[in-house]
């Protein structure tokens, strides 16, 4: 089994992406994250660029990795003036990282276009600056830029900046799609003539791609089986435009289906929890339908995907979802069955016979007929099950609530929401302003409750959805509300559905809350069970 | 030029993706706008499985198409009995459309351990389903499900349940990747042999894809290098578990990078706004990085680009992104909109100079970066212009508003809201009743202003959506409300922003009203003009 070498460039490449923000120390947890993954090389970025680059590359120069190797970014040097005095490169060659990757230009257009600089000056760029940082004892990763785009323009000219760099010293030559736009077909002919050319040279050969045709996963596996051995790709596909060839898609492929070796079993388990883990850290909602990690890759709807499954898996799931680290999900709908309904209140440990089943099937298609609709809300569907089973414990008794918005003549929006609650025979009235009507009941909410349920205060709203079913009925129209909350630990969803919205909310907020409080109970329970 | 046959399955495969629902009035919508974009046929549903399908199968029986032809989609009859007698079959052969799809089996696996038919007679029931349906004058296309996983399994069998298809009467065979795990050099090899196998038969090869292994897109391009001119797949890669392969990547791969003819250019021209059509109506924030259609997929950021960008856009572009209606980003320019002004102010009979057009172009990006987006907003857009150009009326002079929601123990929710604006010199206190916030706010606006303007009893809200931005903020974000009117005669959009539901849909509704009176108003004074 041929070894796969992973390079992971989340930190700088993946960083060029819309909204992503990581401050040194978080990427710090990031670099942790990906070693214990099983990445063998982590581009950190370019030591010389800033001083946010500058700590978080002496703060690396102090942590310990497992396996990982950190890498340092750069360019070739300047043209006409020597690699040794150039300050990037100087740079690159005194920081602690052993692995640098130099990226330099292989396409006649931007030579002419962009950076104005002669095809015989480039080779020596290429040339110079690679044997400068391998005779500092740099483990040296050349990244041919617009590669696949200058092969087509001029094969032979692509080639020789690849050749000068690995004479020059360099262990990986890199072929770099940066635009993106290459198709599969293409990425095979020119890896192919690539691998062929550089194996005299006794250079291992990279492909790192974008995600521009939407092929960027497809096209690392090309260059693989072409004979590439080195990956570069981003976490969840993190990088500028469409995004940079997908890890969390590339490396199952490789290892599941095509054979080749990137991580151990147990490091490919924990796949799915690092991906949800830097979408967490970057605040991105984790994408339910990614491939192999979404909480939707392993859903299954309707009676007979149930029944196959429980046949057996493999009819209706490509791989066993535990193997990255995912879940089977039985999605509820008006279409699935009590076979289900019985699965999914094992797994949460409620004990339910068949009649209750029965009941809590009619119970959803009759919800869903007026607007509720259970896929994503797993959290309101579990308190049906509850209260079916008898397992269910009410946080509060509700006298009223009651929300205020005002709008002044100087623009000023106020907003206020009371509510009137008992809990364990205690009267609770509580007052709230909020940013919204929603935000200021959950405030006087939870100041009601937590005195008696400490634990609310760990719980986080942390997603807000409104849909207005039969829109066209205008402002009469039915509104679905979908919240998702979380403990820092689980997520789950809640539903609320109402032509008011703000009762539609309250249902929802309502309903997040309760099921976190059965799920701490049950976790707190869990010890001595 | 091969010309490839488009076949969308948005309406039918597409909604078994999470959060998918749509009206049979909005699926009508759909159909019109995939016939416009250039899709060859268009799969609608099951016309036998519940009253929704048939309202739809009726309505769509009544509409006019200008290109595509609609599909009905079922399976191949039960086993043990006629196909004439099959009752779905039987709907199939009697609904209006002209064309049948009909899936059925090729997988062992599933024919033990699913569905318990043997092989010999679901040979049978893929010829008698198929054979009946053609007798009766349809066009008739079969979906070979889990082809790959058949194929892979019992390559002979595989084939066998083509061609037995092909044997009874179907102008086309499609091969189905189900479980979507099946990577780019299977579905060479397989492609390559069914695409053999049936030449002889005269009939024609299709490729249906899921992106469970994130390869969906890269192997509908490999099946039609081997051959398929059918491919099938829906807008934005909506569908269930990862989703369908995704045709608004497929389409350009095909056209501009392997010489396929699919659309033509006016067509592809307009791929990004249908594909963010399909997002409006299902309520999705469209994928700012989904290749070619993406806001970001063509957004640069940093002055090389740039500079490279304005030398050649060949440079650091893999395609014009004019040619599938997108546009670049130039993240520091701002050029780009004000012939856009100028030609929107010169519809609507606003005149404006080009200094009014540069400073509408200033306030509108602004206001997008608070959240505000004018695609959909036409009505609060032409304010925009009229405010500009001193051609702007305003309706009344708000004192106050204020919405209150009120719910009672007994479960009973009550709303009221009350205006004091100020009309032509006169005070207005005005409260409503509602079914909402919104609803109550806009019953007492009208109260009050009906009077000094008795047009506005014409105008009714037909359309009203919520979405939150930045969702991960919980309660706390900011709410965009979109809200669609019309008089009957005309139909807008208006827009409202804010941290506060009630604020955003007071802004929009207001908005909605004075765009309504400035219509009236011109339409008065057209005649005279």
């Amino acid at each position: 089994m041929t070894k796969i070498q992973l390079y992971d460039t989340t930190l700088r490449d993946g960083m060029q992406g819309e909204g992503m923000s990581l401050s040194a120390q978080e990427k710090l947890r990031v670099a942790h994250r990906l070693d214990e993954l099983g990445i063998d090389l982590i581009e950190a970025g370019f030591p010389s660029s800033n001083p946010k680059e500058l700590e978080l590359f002496s703060l690396l120069a102090a942590e310990h990795f497992d396996h990982a190797q950190i890498a340092a970014f750069g360019m070739t040097r300047r043209r006409g003036a020597g690699a040794a005095e150039d300050p990037a490169l100087r740079t690159l060659a005194q920081c602690f990282a052993p692995v640098c990757t130099v990226v330099g230009k292989t396409w006649a257009l931007h030579l002419h276009k962009v950076v104005r600089v002669d095809r015989e000056e480039n080779l020596r760029m290429i040339d110079e600056s690679v044997a400068f940082l391998a005779g500092e004892g740099k483990h040296v990763i050349y990244d041919a830029e617009h590669f696949f785009d200058g092969f087509a323009d001029d094969r032979e000219y692509a080639l020789s900046c690849l050749r000068a760099a690995a004479r020059a010293g360099a262990r990986t030559v890199v072929c770099c799609d940066t635009n993106g736009g290459t198709l599969p077909h293409s990425i095979a002919t020119a890896m192919g003539e690539v691998v062929a050319a550089m194996a005299p040279l006794g250079v291992a050969v990279g492909i790192h791609c974008h995600d521009d045709a939407g092929c960027g996963v497809a096209n690392s596996l090309t260059a693989v089986a072409q004979g590439a051995t080195h990956v570069q790709g981003t976490i969840n596909g993190y990088g500028e435009r469409c995004g940079n060839a997908n890890l969390v898609s590339v490396i199952p492929n490789l290892q599941l289906k095509l054979g080749y070796r990137c991580l151990s079993d147990a490091q490919l388990a924990s796949l799915a929890p690092a991906a949800h883990f830097l979408d967490e850290l970057l605040n991105f909602t984790p994408n339910p339908d990614q491939p192999y990690v979404g909480r939707n890759a392993f859903a299954h709807k309707g009676g007979m995907h149930v029944a196959g499954v429980n046949a057996d898996p493999t009819t209706f799931e490509h791989i066993d979802p535990a193997v990255v680290g995912n879940r089977r999900e039985l999605l509820i709908s008006e279409l699935s069955g009590k076979g289900t309904v019985v699965a999914r209140a094992r797994e949460a440990g409620i004990s339910l016979h068949d009649q209750g089943a029965a009941r809590v099937v009619e119970r959803v298609k009759e919800r869903e007929h007026r607007g509720y609709h259970y896929e994503a809300a797993d959290g309101s569907f579990e308190l049906l099950l509850r209260k079916e089973a008898g397992e269910y414990r009410q946080l509060f008794r509700l006298e009223s609530w009651r929300a205020i918005v005002e709008k002044r003549a100087d623009g000023r929006v106020e907003t206020e929401a009371t509510i009137k609650i008992w809990v364990d025979g205690e009267r609770y009235v509580r007052t709230a302003e909020g940013n919204g009507p929603v935000n200021a009941l959950d405030r006087a909410l939870r100041d009601a409750l937590t005195e008696t349920y400490p634990h609310l205060g760990e719980i986080d709203l942390v997603n807000f959805k409104v849909r207005i079913l039969d829109e066209a009925k205008g402002t009469g129209a039915i509104t679905r509300v979908l919240l998702d909350a979380s403990d820092g630990d689980q997520v789950w969803g809640s539903i609320g559905v109402s032509e008011n919205v703000i009762e539609a909310s309250w249902e929802a907020l309502v309903d997040s809350l309760e099921y976190g409080m059965q799920v701490s109970t049950r976790t707190a329970a869990s010890p001595g069970s």
